[in-house]
């Protein structure tokens, strides 16, 4: 490689759409540990929202005893909590679904990975309180619009179930890698739920209510469900934990390689327990061989594994790698990816081809 | 559209490699004139060459009568020559090949408009004439590396046939829309050839020579050639002009839109002559319209052609949008692909899907 400066080149981020801004991570190009600014996936139902204030505030009400308006000095006041965990767009990958589905259309880099700072939700509720018949926590963005689909102005807005809004590391975010969360990533709160597709959390939090009844909200209702059917919307149910699923970020797809040897690698994740194995065939699956993993924290967390593969290659031909993980709860990912209407939680086996010339 | 300035959203180059660099430009959210620096698409063979010089010289060799050193303020002082000019990769389009084809898998934008200024081919060999067996000029660049299929270091090198190399629009440039080259597209000189694929239009000029036979290096003669079949290299021939094309800028494939009126909008290209005509088909090619066509500079050149069809859509469901090109020549874009083993030259009909609810 040359050391003139001239020669330093940059990833960027994918355009998907620019109105509103879906740019996916060029995740074949970026080291695999926290996920900077720069290259972190953007993905919005709407126009950025205006925040004019220099004080934020959050609303706490509906089924509580004490409603409650916080600012950004109440939080950064109440004790803090750090969660190094992935965020996946429940539509990555559907480009890859077959027969194709509408919607943006996300190859692998709809994913990130970082370290959120904040309070836990149930840090607020201990001061709020809350009735007895609470059963789901609603929280609203500052971002609204139109759907193509219906005929309202929307805000963003899901609703969590108790027992997951009260889980300690659910959390109110005001950093994101040591700084004040950057502006397109929710600032200044987003709300952070691991192990969750990241539908979940909610960028520039606007409100929060607490609900003894079923939240409807089409981003609840409509979207975010699995539709299992192309025809009708039977058997569906709501998008929640993260599929098991891995990428494999080098080589690429359709790349030519000289005989010789060759590391496969990449990231591995799930939404339950933890990643156990990462397998890899480079014959199109009839064999498979474990790769090694490493934890990129050390600790657990809810970051993704990294993998990797010493492929020793003497004969000239076309390969099809595959990757497969699988969780501390026997998940794994499975040949064919379940299709459903929208294109949601896709994690088949991770597949690649490559030329030896 | 909000005007808060932190809505100001940016279109990126979308990375299909770092070493060496090859991204494209987001095709589908540029506007359709020159093409800005940053989004100009970067297409490398090797690593960035290293340039010392602080003054820099093409030496003009081989079968001419006078071997001239021509230093950049030489060139200067030559009359100049300015040719607004497509640039397209022989790739483009190479991921929409069935079967797929190895290499890099550009989709749409490996393609390029600009104005490029400097002197012709012709004005040098004015001055050191050209013996009369004269044949081919070859052109080698700075940038220099190994092949994945063969054993030794090659520079990247291409020749032209001495008609096409005296054609008066046919260049050695040495600004790009009116600044010096940007050094990622070939500063201080670049080969700027209008009508042929952009693998013709050397980057960093090294130096010049004419040969009186039939140069054979490898990017001659083993890359950007057509070699029609699968099993074996009969019937292959020179990769040489650009096909009639066209592509679709908005909407975007798989996008989800309401019922009303829509604009369809696109570019459309040729290496022959200039476009005539651009039709719209908006059931999947059962029936066609004209689509509006603006030049964008006024005057024909070597640019391409926008154009734009206003489609009123009052009905819900699936709908298969298509683009097909004609040129002055009669030339028209296929149903189908020219599929070739090393996927270039991809001009079938555009096609993208939307969805109407």
């Amino acid at each position: 490689m040359s050391r003139d400066p001239f020669s330093f080149n940059n990833p960027y981020l994918i355009t998907r759409s620019l109105y509103p801004e879906n740019q996916e991570t060029p995740i074949h190009f970026i080291p695999s540990n926290h996920t900077p600014d720069h290259l972190f996936f953007r993905r919005n139902h709407f126009p950025y929202p205006t925040l004019n204030q220099s004080r934020f505030w959050i609303p706490i009400g509906g089924s509580v005893l004490n409603p409650t308006i916080f600012s950004n000095y109440d939080l950064l006041k109440l004790p803090s909590k750090t969660v190094n965990t992935v965020l996946e767009c429940a539509g990555n990958k559907r480009n890859f679904f077959e027969p194709n589905v509408f919607g943006e259309q996300w190859e692998k880099g709809a994913t990130s990975m970082g370290k959120w700072k904040g309070v836990s939700l149930g840090t607020l509720f201990e001061i709020t309180g809350l009735e007895k018949d609470a059963k789901e926590v609603i929280v609203e963005g500052y971002d609204y619009g139109n759907r193509t689909d219906l005929d309202q102005i929307y805000t963003y807005t899901r609703s969590l179930p108790l027992e997951k809004a009260l889980h300690p590391d659910t959390i109110i975010a005001y950093e994101y890698n040591d700084k004040p969360i950057p502006f397109k990533h929710g600032f200044p709160f987003r709300l952070v739920v691991p192990n969750w597709y990241a539908m979940a959390s909610v960028k520039w939090i606007k409100q929060i209510n607490i609900i003894n009844t079923t939240f409807e909200g089409p981003f609840q209702t409509v979207d975010y469900v699995y539709y299992p059917k192309k025809e009708n919307d039977e058997g569906s149910f709501l998008v929640t934990i993260n599929n098991v699923n891995s990428t494999i970020q080098q080589p690429l797809h359709m790349e030519k390689l000289e005989t010789g040897r060759h590391m496969i690698k990449g990231i591995a994740w799930t939404g339950k327990g933890e990643i156990t194995t990462v397998e890899i065939s480079t014959d199109g699956g009839e064999t498979w061989s474990n790769a090694a993993i490493a934890h990129t924290d050390g600790v657990h967390d809810y970051t993704w594994s990294t993998w990797s593969f010493d492929w020793m290659v003497s004969e000239k031909g076309e390969f099809t790698i595959l990757s497969r993980a699988r969780d501390s709860y026997d998940r794994v990912q499975p040949p064919n990816p379940f299709w459903n209407q929208k294109g949601y939680g896709y994690n088949a086996i991770d597949q690649i081809k490559v030329k030896v010339e």
